[in-house]
């Protein structure tokens, strides 16, 4: 077993299951090629498709082509074609491409190469009677765009059997299990449209499954439990399948011409960090502020000196002035702020750890909401700053 | 198979290795009792431990406790002493318990239940004649405190029949494959140490294993190659292990006295946000600006308007301005600036996506930094923010 994060196979399986094809086994392997000629066997037997990622980098360490080697019975070739393509891509980023990357235009004999849009090594297509068999790059941003672009338009070309569809209905601000107890009576084991919870940092995500005979058919019995769950769940759900809160709520400004700025303490730049992920973002996005010393939000937002010896740095009174301050400072419509204590330390009897102030300025008044989160510093400040977010979509939408 | 990421099946691998308990299968199983119990059953038959993650939650689709049963012939038997520890655990976060989670006070007999740090579901231990059989929570936080805190010193009880000794050397600044060609000289892969090499968006990893008849013997041939391999890559080596490049470039900071202001543009507060990741940063980050408008650049960090116009806000010249300016608005001894092209819109001929200046300034000079990354947005600002964070160590390590 390697020891690296396996969301690859995640990716994969979630792709996979939208084109109805279903993962029958997953396996790990580690850098030993015996192992990973063993592993292709057994999978040769059991399944038509197979699709290895990782282990197709130059250095020694990285063994999959000896392995299909093994397995497949078929030498390397070099592909002067490839390695033209290889030293582009070094070009392109202002490198010379070191020696040992040749390696990567060697390709077991009448492989396709598949593109990889992100990195430097093509990934692998063998075609035998009863096996689809690819190998893609371990970098999850490479492995992505060639499963995506590549390998998923040969599968297509086998009409699946079944249909899967998804629908994933993302909640936040409500646990699970108080999303269970409320839409309990909708749960039938024996229906249609499984219901899995699936709970994050960020919130609850209920995924709705169904596979029927049409796709119609399908779409149809998870649009009606859909409607269903939303007529419950009302505002607790943001958004559907892969949206993110910052982008609902980015669409939301961007929709009402609003712009906004930010005033974080606690979350150290999260906040703004994840509103800067949406690309177009500048259009609503107008600056943010840490003020992480009581000197900047002293000198930055104005909160008075007497304000944070009364009640604290972490405090409603605070978190509303260090919101209205940074609307002031920035000239927006609207000014958010998060302060609070994330911990390990730092965290009293009367303000523990986890306590968190979120405060919300607009034209006519601010007001200002306080969270009691109980998880480590990182997750602290990951749902401080997804409850900030979600303080600005309920305002907006209300 | 479940389409939630296996990072916990790293992580637990990771642990027993450092045990000496080498991780011979791992298996992702759906949400599907017969599945799972099958999965179990196979376990049980080829290895001595078998820990699983996941399925411990309180509704209808956690289905792990009902596969044990099936498996281990065991009832589920109520425990009230358990009961009330989660009724505690949600009074903690100011919540009621919802009935559902009644649920997770049922055992299967005779198992003991693992003590849950951060969540609300116990683990469960089962020991049998030749299986020890662990069921952990899949909230990652929940997992890897169970397992280093409940699971790890049962099983340090059985005495390992190996040492697997791993040292991480943590690299940024350098490619892989370039780091391959500088050591080559030293990869044997007959010798007593192997060498992986384990890229990712911050830099690359160096990990050295051993495994020796004696702990003291596997210590001293990873120093011996850990020293030959620092001889030739030198500051391109940032720390060691688990340890992240804001805590290195934090303690740095620490040691010297020093403070430090972060002005950030294309990176939208990432880089505030990494160093304050670290508990008691505030020793040394003072504060942060995310100047996303030019606005904002012109108002907070006095760059002037003629020089955007001039260079362009994505310019070493602002880059050097933004960095001056945070350091004086701040009165720290140090200011850091990022200012770059993130993508995936924005980019020209002559300024493409992923070009980045980093800009730093000190008590007698300032100096800027180019970079060209190639990849998507994220990982752009991933990596601006990891070179921006190195440009501050390896100033203060020269």
């Amino acid at each position: 077993m390697e020891l690296i994060a396996d969301t690859n196979s995640t990716f994969i399986a979630e792709k996979l299951s939208g084109e109805g094809i279903e993962v029958v086994f997953s396996t790990n392997v580690g850098d030993d090629v015996s192992r990973i000629a063993e592993a292709f066997d057994a999978a040769k037997s059991r399944a038509d498709v197979i699709i290895a990622t990782g282990g197709l980098g130059p250095t020694s360490d990285d063994l999959t082509k000896k392995a299909i080697v093994k397995v497949f019975k078929r030498k390397l070739v070099f592909h002067e074609k490839i390695l033209k393509e290889i030293e582009k891509s070094f070009e392109k980023r202002g490198q010379l491409m070191p020696k040992i990357n040749q390696n990567q235009a060697l390709l077991p004999q009448g492989a396709k190469p598949l593109a990889n849009r992100w990195g430097v090594a093509p990934g692998i297509f063998i075609e035998e009677e009863n096996t689809l068999f690819f190998a893609l790059p371990g970098v999850p941003q490479e492995m992505k765009w060639m499963l995506e672009s590549e390998v998923l338009p040969i599968l297509r070309s086998d009409k699946p059997k079944t249909f899967v569809i998804h629908r994933k209905l993302r909640t936040t601000g409500i646990p699970e299990s108080a999303i269970y107890e409320k839409i309990e009576g909708l749960i039938d084991p024996k229906g249609d449209v499984k219901i899995a919870f699936l709970p994050s940092y960020g919130g609850v995500d209920i995924r709705l499954t169904v596979t029927p005979k049409q796709a119609v058919e399908g779409e149809a019995k998870i649009e009606e439990l859909e409607k269903k769950i939303r007529e419950i769940l009302g505002t607790y759900i943001y958004g559907t399948d892969d949206q993110v809160l910052e982008e609902v709520v980015g669409d939301l400004l961007s929709e009402r011409g609003k712009t906004i700025a930010v005033a974080e303490s606690c979350t150290g730049g999260l906040i703004g960090a994840k509103f800067t992920n949406i690309s177009g973002s500048s259009k609503y996005f107008e600056r943010g502020v840490v003020t992480y010393s009581n000197q900047a939000k002293m000198e930055l937002l104005k909160v008075p000196p007497e304000t944070i010896e009364k009640y604290g740095a972490v405090s409603e009174e605070v978190a509303l002035l260090m919101a209205e301050g940074v609307r002031k400072l920035a000239k927006t419509d609207y000014g958010l702020s998060a302060t609070g204590i994330a911990g390990p330390t730092g965290g009293t009897p009367e303000k523990p750890v986890g306590l968190v102030h979120i405060g919300f300025a607009h034209e006519n008044d601010s007001f200002a909401q306080k969270f009691q989160f109980a998880e480590d510093r990182l997750t602290n400040r990951e749902r401080a700053a997804q409850a900030a977010l979600n303080m600005v979509r309920l305002f907006l939408i209300k």
